[in-house]
């Protein structure tokens, strides 16, 4: 595992003093082009600096904004060589001056959304995703201190470029603090991997962004891991009617083995999906969560909650330049359309409370993790995504 | 005053026997065509049927909904010959079986927006505006109970059609009960008649759909009727940064008498609003209430918040044809979008309690009207509108 021969330090982790401070040198996955396979090599990680940190990462999984990333779907954010991923967990390998709330051998998950906890919105009861510097920037590519990359290629010494705050597919990886979420070290470090992203993004759409009360009623669109994970946030609130609509029927037996209770597949359907669902559901849902990252699926999912108090929650990334297929009159219906990223969580406050509900068993996370491989089959892992095979493969690193 | 001779009874009120059950023959400002001029002609009005009530109109003033209804713009809800108006007040000439809430006498205003008490939507805590039978229908140009007019033609029997669940200019109107808020007898008719529409409207926009908090920021597009409406409502809520934005630099005195603190006139400004506005408040306001029916207005008004947790509240109406002009993506920035309908009033219910505050002083009305005439001068009402003069003209019946 890299160059340091550090597996006899027990169960992985390094003995502070051997790497602090120093270059390490170890393998990432490193995206050279837009769908070109990743190159898993050898590549230096510079020490963290000023409010920086080092994770050893353990375990990551991948995300469909990796993937449109390495497909290089947006133009503008086309920069290689680069090391994607942002779902992940590990352990603290070391910390950059001024760190205080983290230390060598904490178990951490990176996030891509991070928290100051100093800036306006940081401060804010109102908003838990604009940090002023650690908020979601796609286009941003380098490290928020210096501008410049704690990566380089081992063979010529070039910049390897960072992505979403995180960079996980690297077996060590520099993130700055405020995008790192410490957590309880007795938590099973696979499923929080999951709170990088796709769990936490679905959960808190449910619980923070809609706030659905039990006994109401939603609609999904879109069961992939982000839409099973509001299927699981649905159900840890007591909504007693969770309809799942996919194109991909495979994916209802998991849904509904999570609670969904009813299941549309649009391709069978001989009318409107929103037609279908105001019929079963007296009128319409409650609330209704975007996945999809289509603006058809949008509109159907707008249209399928009731009027005069609807709520459609849009998760899904729309890389279209079309605008939304609604006319402001509408808006007079009493329904309303509002975005959530990262489920509206200030990631390293309030992830850590979602940790000890995952330990409780209060929420549920078996079913994401449908594939493991080692870290070395991450273009497989990549194929099983693009064909619809898995939820989440979690690489080993 | 109408064929019936009833001057004689002291302020204006009729002797209930008199006209009970009967039809009654009055005047009323008749739309035969699109953008025709009115003509103030003897109609016969119908006794009210089961759940309807007759109201001898006494003030009644023009909206911009019925500007836009006389011209006709939507050519689905030209119907003529027809009675435009809904903004009113009245008193109470009779009663139609199963009326228990009213009776002859009792000092009232009509409302567009009515309120059964009995479906789904007024008993929802989550919505105001959506009241199975009498929300807002724009093609609706009959009463609910028969599908027929309560109103026909003096000389030749035909009927006229209804308008908004109101018809308000005619000297006696028929209006379902759930459509009729009965108010404190002691409250001046006059300044009531503005409850009707546009100060419900403006005030329930900043107190229910924002429902802003003091110290907070807003910018309100459009200072009309609506806009100050808003500018009041804001005024009342302790805000302490109110932006007034408008191409009549006319309307900033007012808007600066009612609490209005910062104007801006697009036409004489060197960047776009919503630049300036962000510069003079931080960022952006709070929030943005969009009262011009213009979609590059909204969107100015949408750009004019502050990232991660502005709202804009959408008043204006939207007769174009042309989509939201948001694109998906925006929605991640924390900014959200809504639409405003009666100010999210359960009319009957809870605007009893507005004229309260209004006879307190709580709040202030004295601006809004800026004209007073008869009633036989209503074209010459409908022009000062039109050209921009006045904000309400009073016609006295
Ligand atoms: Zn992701
Ligand atoms: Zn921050
Ligand atoms: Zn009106
Ligand atoms: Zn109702």
């Amino acid at each position: 595992m890299g160059s340091l021969e550090n597996q006899s330090f027990g169960n992985g982790f390094l003995h502070p003093t051997e790497t602090n401070g120093k270059v390490i040198t170890c393998k990432a996955a490193v995206a050279w082009g837009p769908g070109l396979p990743l190159v898993v090599e050898e590549i230096c990680v510079e020490p963290p600096h000023e409010m920086e940190v080092r994770i050893k990462i353990l375990f990551t999984s991948i995300c469909h904004t990796d993937l449109s990333a390495w497909k290089g779907e947006n133009e503008a954010q086309r920069v290689y060589p680069r090391i994607l991923g942002h779902e992940a967990s590990g352990v603290v390998e070391s910390v950059g001056e001024g760190v205080e709330d983290l230390k060598e051998g904490d178990h951490v998950i990176p996030i891509f959304n991070g928290e100051c906890k100093e800036c306006i919105y940081c401060k804010s009861p109102k908003t838990n995703n604009m940090c002023d510097k650690y908020r979601v920037k796609p286009l941003k590519s380098v490290m928020e201190n210096d501008g410049k990359t704690r990566f380089f290629s081992k063979k010529e010494g070039k910049p390897i470029y960072h992505f979403l705050n995180t960079s996980t597919f690297s077996e060590y990886t520099v993130v700055d603090s405020a995008c790192v979420v410490k957590i309880d070290p007795q938590a099973c470090l696979k499923s929080t991997t999951l709170l990088s992203c796709c769990l936490s993004t679905g959960l808190g759409a449910v619980w923070n962004t809609a706030n659905v009360e039990a006994g109401s009623s939603i609609a999904v669109f879109g069961l992939g891991a982000v839409g099973l994970a509001v299927v699981e946030g649905a159900r840890t609130r007591g909504v007693s009617k969770i309809i799942g609509v996919d194109i991909n029927p495979e994916k209802f037996l998991k849904g509904k083995a999570m609670g969904m209770t009813d299941s549309i597949d649009p391709r069978t359907l001989k009318m409107p999906v929103h037609e279908k669902i105001r019929e079963i559901s007296g009128g319409g849902v409650d609330y209704s969560f975007e996945c999809a990252g289509n603006l058809d699926v949008l509109r159907e999912a707008f249209l399928s909650t009731h009027d005069g108090w609807g709520m459609t929650v849009v998760l899904g990334i729309h890389p279209t330049p079309k605008l939304l297929p609604l006319h402001p009159m509408e808006l007079f219906d009493g329904r309303s359309i509002t975005g959530s990223v990262f489920g509206g969580f200030k990631g390293k406050s309030q992830l850590p409370h979602i940790v000890q509900k995952i330990m409780s068993g209060g929420i549920k996370v078996d079913g994401f993790i449908t594939h493991e491989l080692p870290f070395s089959k991450i273009n497989d892992a990549f194929q099983l995504l693009i064909d619809g095979k898995s939820l989440r493969c979690l690489l080993h690193l």
